[in-house]
């Protein structure tokens, strides 16, 4: 189920009127394939999705690293439009561009795009062994503010400051869509994860807009972590978590930390909601460009990220089509790419795949 | 060996003139048992150092959530003159004082005595199963500032801020701190955590002053990791790290996970160290209320602490008599309080210690 599956009136709002009809036109989706492994990777989510017959129609364009020598842009005005017209998108890795920054690539299409909740189902893979085989959770990380504000400056020589911004609308806003969320698929509890025995203010305006969401879904759970002794649950037993909700900084070392109890950044989809109904689903793992171009990057994370994608579009049956898929292929451990212990090449993986749908 | 084991001439400046002698007068240490549990496990830790012969002599202070009625008072003068005076102390749980808050009496007393680096050696224990028995890393807090600051307001309505503060001074003398530990223990890494990508000037800076330390430690390695991807590092593969610094808030962060992946804070130390050569250890867990009286409290984590006092103090073969003691009682299992599985009181634990020195 995806995160409208309950509220159809909510999709159309969401997708701002615009309906997908999955049976004559295809779904347009931008494609943004990044640098490094990402054309790779992009190119097993082509092949797969080809396989499983998705209706899905790629406007495939290039943001990453490269600057095009005449405008010397990384991003261009094209590349947003698709995903403003389009509604649903994917995106690779994009590698940091000389003198600017990795995230500035990817700020910028979180602060373009208005990309306000960065959603992370972060599961144990059957077959693939890690220190933990208890882990089922979402991570719901605020995307916009707090720590992110981009605000910091000299106070006198040796003395800096960096404000975290919370405000009651973007708090709301992500409280909203992670209860939303949690009812849609069928979780029981909410966990909102903050220091406010320290930051009171802020992270106590946080908690106070998650509280008055937490009252509209009295079937939903609610409880409030601190994020510290959240760390030391996390890692001693995961299974105690459902569905997280966090300020920005602490959404991002969060679902970091979640990541790696089941395997790393190469396994774990990615999307990120914005306002008007905009989903862009995304690797997080780096360009690995040590390996580009080899045919030896593992498009598991990339291809789950499809899927959440495929979900926000209700095409629950190829969603549910795909991730066995890959699951399988995965679990049966006879196909796979090196970072998995394995010797398969990304195209030998891909095909297991596609055998397995 | 303790963080002066290797240089005798700052041992003396760290404690300001002061020199222990162990052989006729006693040392004296100043004792806060605190609440709940606390006065228990100070028992415990008070018959340990009788059994092995510490030559400590402890003043003991009242520090907690119980007001005198008379003076209105969780913290007097008097308990923050004897760690002054003494220099070495060691800390229970102090629980909430209602109305105020728990961290109103941990970060007054961090704020009054100075208590810049918070010390967390952390270790898998041997014969304790958790999911990791490769930890053995240390890290250490700068404890008086960052997200700390208390500096907090509201904007406009819905608009709240934190100011996140970093300072050259704070951020050198952690730094210095943290080498001149690696050192004297025999440490080979020190790796500085940081979010500089996003907040370029606050960590920037906290980096540039380790940077700035480490080029005095050629023989140290030192590295500087995201703390994003640390704490997926340090899930996926603790036997990675060795000596950890960073700034207050992600040191919160990072020495829970890092308790978490031994087991908790009822078995990790804590010390504090302050200006002037002040050392504070501590247990960090709760006052656990709910069992306070009932002789069922876990001594170890205080027990440890203690050890790192001994350290402190110079007083090796004490502190490696003892600890080698509390870890073979873990090991063997035979006696362990209930949060380790077993069915041992408080007292039966501590006495198979004592039998174990
Ligand atoms: C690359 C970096 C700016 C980014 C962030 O901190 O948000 C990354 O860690 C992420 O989680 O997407
Ligand atoms: C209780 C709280 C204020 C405190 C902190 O955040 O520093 C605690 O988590 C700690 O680590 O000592």
């Amino acid at each position: 189920r995806s995160q409208q599956a309950n509220s159809p009136a909510r999709v159309s709002s969401l997708l701002l009127g615009r309906t997908f009809s999955t049976e004559s036109n295809p779904i347009v989706a931008t494609l943004f394939p990044g640098d490094g492994i990402g054309p790779e990777i992009a190119e097993s989510v082509k092949q797969v999705f080809r396989a499983a017959d998705v209706p899905i129609e790629w406007e495939e364009h290039y943001v990453g690293k490269e600057i095009d020598p005449r405008t010397q842009s990384f991003l261009t005005w094209e590349s947003l439009e698709s995903v403003r017209r389009n509604k649903v998108g994917l995106k690779g890795p994009m590698a940091t561009p000389i003198g600017k920054g990795h995230r500035s690539l990817n700020l910028t299409l979180r602060k373009e795009l208005n990309l306000y909740a960065n959603v992370r189902p972060c599961y144990s893979l059957p077959g693939y062994k890690t220190r933990y085989d208890d882990v089922d959770l979402v991570t719901i990380r605020e995307n916009t503010e707090g720590e992110y504000s981009g605000l910091e400056h000299q106070v006198v020589r040796g003395v800096v400051e960096s404000i975290k911004i919370i405000t009651r609308q973007a708090s709301l806003r992500v409280a909203e869509y992670a209860f939303h969320y949690a009812t849609a698929h069928g979780r029981a509890r909410v966990s909102a994860i903050h220091k406010a025995n320290i930051m009171q203010k802020t992270d106590g305006l946080f908690l106070k807009c998650c509280r008055e969401v937490a009252e509209k879904y009295p079937e939903i759970t609610y409880e409030e972590v601190v994020i510290d002794n959240c760390c030391m649950m996390l890692v001693k037993n995961p299974a105690l978590f459902d569905v997280l909700v966090m300020p920005n900084l602490y959404g991002d070392i969060i679902s970091d930390l979640c990541a790696g109890l089941i395997g790393g950044l190469g396994l774990t989809p990615s999307c990120n909601i914005g306002e008007g109904g905009i989903a862009l689903a995304e690797a997080v793992h780096g360009s690995a460009p040590d390996i580009a171009g080899k045919n030896m990057a593992n498009p598991t994370a990339l291809l789950l990220s499809a899927v959440t994608m495929l979900r926000h579009l209700e095409l629950h049956d190829k969603a549910d089509r795909i991730q066995e898929a890959i699951l399988k292929t995965i679990a049966e451990g006879k196909y796979r790419t090196g970072d998995l212990g394995g010797t398969s090449t990304t195209t030998e993986f891909t095909k297991a795949i596609c055998d397995n749908l």
